[in-house]
């Protein structure tokens, strides 16, 4: 099984949690050929880089929902 | 409103359901200062390149949801 999450993105279960404001952008990739886990890659605003998101995290499940709940900012 | 749209990377609401089998990756963009609505694209398998799905579909909230209910494939 390890070589299996050799080719995932996320090396560990990622962070559970990321300030909001940080969030640039949000990728899922769902599980494919080359990585059985779902997998959450956050890019991080100001060029912080970027950081994996526990899909399993409270905070994930819920920034989530808020954010295809929420229609626009206005 | 017509200009501020105008920096959005979705021109129009998106498309409301793409085959689960299809997509390869989801980006979320959360409401920013170059666009104010949260925007939803979909890079699709085998270079197919990619569309804008619409954060308020039906599909779009339930297959984010068991995205990321589902711990991984096994």
């Amino acid at each position: 099984q390890r070589d299996t999450l050799a080719r995932c993105r996320c090396q560990d279960e990622g962070t559970n949690v990321i300030h909001p404001n940080r969030i640039q952008r949000l990728e899922v990739y769902p599980p494919s050929a080359s990585c059985p886990n779902v997998e959450i890659i956050v890019t991080l605003k100001d060029n912080r880089g970027q950081k994996c998101l526990n899909p399993e995290s409270k905070f994930a499940k819920n920034y989530i929902k808020s954010a295809i709940k929420k229609r626009s900012a206005e």
